[in-house]
């Protein structure tokens, strides 16, 4: 399966990067989801991820793979952190990033800079909470928040290829099946900005106006991006089991638009069971592809268990360092020929089944789902 | 690891299946565990399960492996579905059929009918929602209902083999370790019955209810099969962990018959623990195995990691498509071939252990489970 | 990777070996986390542990590798339990154990006997639960029990290089983010003594209590191992996942000393994914190596996805059969070697690189988590 090498991929989401100069603590801190360094003693290098930016980012850069970590600083220095982010993203073959707009970083460049960067199109995909924080933070009262909220939510659609929610971090997977009550609404509303105000900090964690806001995207018509799985350690994993969301997908009016479940690990055989039994659900194994390394190929495997070829979808979730793009386009294409070749060994589907599943799982899904003309 | 090729196996749960004429559309349908079609330019051949029906079943049925689908489902139609399904059974090599007669669906042929088909041996399970559901419809009145359930079980003990029961999707697992009082069975029904009758519909889904025919059916003495892990998208997934069985297995009484947790997918790992643990439980990977195709080796191992191999059952839960019963036993005497012949050539065990290990697992734990003659 | 048979491994949490004679039924019973037989014509020389212990204890007893079960046993006895003890112990090359002394069982061995019959040197792990119910059988009433059980971890701190508590059991691992009141400990002894007084038992089974045991440790700056994952059937297995701990490790005050997940299976992915996001969280994957036998690398591997190569250590947990510590450095030292050589020949890694993973998950890191001398 070369054939994956050269398949343009569409990256549904990812983030954009930071261009400033970043020193080996700062770029440790970004490798990981955790909040904090490591023991004394101990570097992010250390990982599977580390491992993987000194094999697959170095000869990018002109190192000789497996550079060691202040060699491959040191040149990323030399040749400033914008020609990296260019080499390393523009080696990744992406015809489409959807970027999501909504989580903030000091640094983190402007999402259309990406375009440049990579040679790919750029799409934006709102994040709802986001939208929430930003209307209650410039003063909306809680009488009108719930319809300030439809009616941002509705302005972005125009703009937007997809939203995004964080849920599971905020409340966990447990959405409701049904939208609540205006009512509702305004009591959550007045509620909650009575605590904004009190905390003197906007962080959308009501139940009742997350549901607002995911039954409100939903309405619109576009696709919706629901963070599951692992992340940073501001979530509780098993809050974010895809499985919790199963009452509010078999609730989903059949003209629904598709619902994407990102990310997913270590629950992706869950996701992609939902995946095999809701026609509107779609996943990806982005982040954890690209920081489990070698394990790309186990990962993959076990989605495509039950995951149908026509629901499984590429990201990277690249997040402010442009090598988690790269190492998300690299571990991809290889971890799926590697899965392919083993089940084409194993004579359980033919070389054109192959081509056609890499194909659909690079980019024509997406292309489908998010309504992408072909590159 | 030939030999798993000639060993008869027992499917130790399975359905009838449909003799009638299917189209594409209603053929797919019966392919997936989904209630509705995919989106527009989707397929449900595009699923492990789809190519493994062209790999495995087009050349039973005289065609190259791999044809395609309407290739497949026009020589099908060729052949009739009776032939088709003589053919497809007839070479599973199974020398007893469990079937579990409680599922309904339009144009499934009778129990009985398998055993010409397939050449094996059929025995009933009695699915003991169904028991109340049909006394309830039959116009049984609230006050009588709990001791008619227990009536009517032992009854279906006699001409059954073992119980089943689908409590996951109607309260999930969370079962109660002691059986539920006269008195709470007595209000239970009135509760239930009013309910279905408004609603016009009797579907048993009263916890109290179900722990009452759970614990009569175990007082009894038949294996109790229970459905665990994935199904249809009437079961929400985690509900169904097999985990939660707990607290009713560590309270079983010595002397009760075997519990067999069915599919268990993706709480195999789970199942198996529980089948380590407590001597009277067993564990399929039915479902499973004929879903993901190529993945069926690491399922299995996955499971054999704890499970012990005097705990084990194959099944195949074939409903309605005999293409899913032949899947089950070609692609489960494939992963245990393959699991085997990994661990033989890590020197983990000697050739006759794994000659052993692959009897006790075809056929010798169901035969001592259900009680039944060597054939 | 042959290095790895020849590194001294630090057994971060075993237990004492039983030094009597025992018949066959004894030590099955011993080789199982199950309370009880399997049914008549079972085994439990049919499971992963029992066909690893034929192929890899007896020629160190002077068989044949996979020598029978009875043949086995007549060695054993034929050597005596001490000599076996010794052979089995001897030919770990452990340079330390870290002996949990909390879990009675009749015939085991004193702690410090081990360090002869290893080679090693034992090292003394403090079980919280244990310290509360001696203090509580010994009379102290309930208004002194709360500072007893800090003085008496203050004093066991003073000899002991970790405490450990199995809350997994008792109360499951949702531990509160904050130490109970005084007012509430007080409170809960006098409900619990009165319990225990009833019951004539003392079994700390008191959220409260267990908490503030907890807490109390955490305060006095020694490492605090977590039973998390499968045990024996006193357990329910998903109230011991080790994601909900995530309220409580988040709620750690950076000075904390580390936080050792143990065992960890099959929940080993989620506890890998909070040892890389909580930096002072750290994983074995003990028990689950020694009873899955050749699956040892598939699990080891799945842990190494997200677990920080500095924050897995290696164990054994070992109980009463001297067995189960030789299989698990064993089984241990070839999943380690089988791991890296894949990722060595999938150029994932140098081979430098791969010796110091190797170094690092046997000895170093948990030199480093509990100041141990190099042997």
């Amino acid at each position: 399966m070369d054939e994956t090498a050269d398949l343009p991929l569409v990256d549904q989401h990812c983030h954009p990067v930071v261009l400033e100069p970043l020193d080996r603590a700062g770029f440790e801190l970004l490798l990981t989801e955790a909040h904090e360094p490591g023991p004394a003693g101990t570097s992010q290098f250390d990982t599977q991820v580390g491992l993987a930016v000194r094999r697959w980012c170095a000869p990018v850069l002109g190192l000789e793979a497996h550079a060691d970590p202040d060699a491959y600083l040191t040149r990323r220095a030399e040749l400033g952190p914008r020609e990296a982010a260019r080499l390393l993203l523009g080696a990744c073959r992406t015809s489409d990033l959807l970027v999501d707009t909504g989580l903030r970083h000091p640094g983190l460049c402007e999402p259309a800079e990406l375009a440049g960067l990579s040679g790919g199109r750029v799409h934006e995909v709102t994040r709802i909470e986001a939208v929430v924080e930003e209307l209650a933070a410039s003063g909306v009262e809680a009488a009108a928040l719930g319809p300030a909220v439809a009616d941002a939510l509705a302005d972005r659609a125009a703009r937007s290829v997809a939203f995004k929610t964080v849920a599971a971090y905020r409340v966990g997977l447990e959405l409701p099946a049904d939208p609540p009550s205006s009512a509702d609404v305004r009591r959550a509303a007045d509620r909650w900005l009575t605590d904004c105000e009190w905390k003197d900090r906007y962080r959308l964690d009501d139940p009742t106006l997350v549901a607002h806001a995911v039954h409100t995207s939903l309405s619109l018509g576009l696709p919706l991006q629901v963070h599951t799985g692992y992340g940073d350690p501001d979530l509780t994993l098993h809050r974010a089991d895809p499985s919790l969301l199963t009452p509010f997908l078999r609730a989903l009016p059949p003209a629904t638009g598709p619902v994407v479940l990102l990310h997913c690990y270590p629950y992706h055989r869950q996701a992609a069971y939902l995946a095999n039994v809701f026609p509107q659900v779609l996943v990806d194994v982005s982040l954890a592809v690209n920081h489990v390394g070698p394990r790309g190929p186990a990962v993959l495997a076990e989605t495509l268990e039950l995951a149908p070829f026509g629901s499984l979808l590429y990201a990277s979730d690249g997040f402010a360092l442009a090598e988690l793009h790269h190492l998300g386009a690299v571990l991809f294409r290889r971890a799926l020929a590697r899965v392919l070749d083993e089940w084409l060994a194993d004579d359980a589907m033919t070389a054109d089944d192959a081509r056609r599943i890499a194909r659909l799982v690079a980019h024509d899904n997406a292309r489908r789902t998010y309504h992408l003309e072909p590159s």
